[in-house]
């Protein structure tokens, strides 16, 4: 058993953010620091022992990183880790573990959402019942319908089987082909996407982002989809081109796109994305279903008793892959 | 085999209505007549055998009842067949059937998403999407949650399949109690419907309009839903009685009220309903799914020629009852 009156935990959260609900459980087994920026951190920093970062976009962990001079132990209360992987850290021996499996079906709940809205338009209703007009459109049906999922972990898993649930025919990218999947009709290697992509009415990003999913929807991805195929991305915004994007729903290279993510959160007030109407976005917030603070809470608590008694941290990340694989 | 030549079909439909996508079908085998309104009506049932009415809100035929000299058989393309349930039809020989299981499909998957925006609060999205807002907020799940559907028939029998697929906890009203049904947990009769409400994260209503359901969801019903419940409206309009559901809208005895039917169809422009944020609506167009005027069509060719073949006429309504049951 390690010694717990020593162990110094720090948490890093975006400026303004209240302390994480649940924290005082965390006080019971450990000194509490908190950061919000390089300054903070730099000078909490030394002497801690874990880092836990509920800010998945901080800038601040590479910046404040050479004052580090005792952790063991950084943990994501985010499954995107893409803001910690810098080359010191990935280098290093420090583990860092994510929140995997918390948001898993909300996220699944709300892809499946905008799958149906896409196909009722019922954004668009929204929009008409707004401007009190009566409108009858005929609609369309999911049932039978295929999508690809790009992204094959946990998220994408869960998607899959929800999408499935509904008749749906799912298949999906992987980092490297899959054969015989539990819940993916096929999963091939993400060199195939742009062939996969050309079958699909409905594209799913699930993926992490890391150097290889980093703009991966581009001009060439969107041509390679159907005109009526809709994209939904709950991964990461830097994984689509968002100029791009723009351009293939003007220009009509495909039929919609659901975001949740984006390039630039919150998106900027003027952006053209808003007022497309065959957008549907939100902000960043497809997983936080209720309860979802004490639920990430709840986790690390789990997995800091687990490692306080001596056993392995679990939903570790593969630093070079950039994910819990 | 009848005698086709002398066969005489007029197709009743709402004035401005272009002719019926198929009808050529029908033109094969009989005379086809055209009639939108009383006048035209009384002109065209004299010597009709059958009649075809793709109208649901038609007032006609009970004015023009007194000229159908020869009337066999009427087929409402529609599943709701209450325009036609007046007591010199009721009480008659003259045939009824509808357009049972064309839409069933289309509208569970209607109902899923709005009970999916309704937990996901997209409608309210879309609103911050018009204004260029970013809002995060946390939503809710489904998975779990209890609905009640109020009509166990084809249509609510295909949306309580759907909603347990997705993990939801489905029980449903019937005009009599019934006991280990495949698709619900349980099957109450109406008299149980007031104590089933109390329990009911979402109400769905997916029965047919008689003087039994007329007016069913007052007041009183709305005061035995739990303030959190979303009631859902995909049967008829005045299933409901819609001051009653504005009051109660207005004073949060429900959450929120998914509707595509109304008491009045065009809703008139300046009714309350349009600007409450806790209702979600369309133009009476849930089934609509692309490819449903022929399927509609080819429902009732399959049905005519059954028919001329010298069976029996499938989909027939009990007109003591008002459905096909």
């Amino acid at each position: 058993m390690r010694q717990q009156p020593e162990l110094i935990i720090t948490v890093l959260t975006a400026p303004g953010d209240p302390e994480p609900l649940g924290i005082e459980a965390v006080r019971a087994r450990a000194e509490v620091r908190f950061a919000y920026d390089e300054a903070s951190l730099t000078a909490t920093l030394p002497g801690t022992d874990v880092l836990l970062v509920t800010d998945f976009r901080t800038e601040a962990l590479a910046a404040a990183w050479h004052t580090a001079d005792r952790l063991q132990w950084i943990h994501a209360a985010s499954t995107g880790v893409d803001a910690l992987m810098f080359p010191a850290l990935i280098d290093g021996p420090v583990i860092v573990s994510n929140a995997s499996g918390t948001f898993d079906y909300a996220i699944a709940e709300y892809v499946l959402c905008t799958v149906l809205m896409f196909a009722k338009d019922f954004h668009n209703s929204v929009r008409l019942q707004v401007q009190h007009q009566w409108q009858h459109r005929t609609t369309e049906r999911v049932d039978g319908k295929r999508v690809l999922v790009v992204g094959a972990g946990s998220i994408g898993r869960e998607i899959a089987r929800l999408l499935t649930a509904v008749g749906m025919q799912v298949h999906g990218i992987a980092r490297t082909e899959r054969a015989h999947d539990p819940d993916f009709i096929s999963v091939r290697s993400q060199a195939e996407l742009h062939a996969e992509l050309a079958h699909a009415d409905y594209v799913v990003i699930a993926a992490p982002l890391t150097p290889q999913t980093h703009g991966l929807f581009d001009s060439t991805a969107f041509k390679a989809m159907r005109s009526t195929a809709r994209l939904i991305n709950i991964g990461r915004g830097p994984i689509v081109n968002t100029a791009d994007l723009v351009t293939a729903l003007r220009e009509g290279q495909i039929a919609g796109a659901g975001l949740d993510v984006f390039e630039q959160e919150p998106l900027p007030e003027s952006h053209p994305l808003w007022d497309m109407h065959n957008v549907i976005m939100t902000a960043h917030m497809a997983g936080d279903a209720v309860g979802w603070e004490q639920a990430l809470m709840n986790q690390f608590i789990d997995n800091l008793e687990g490692w306080l008694a001596g056993k392995d941290i679990f939903n570790q990340v593969n630093k070079k892959l950039g994910y819990a694989g």
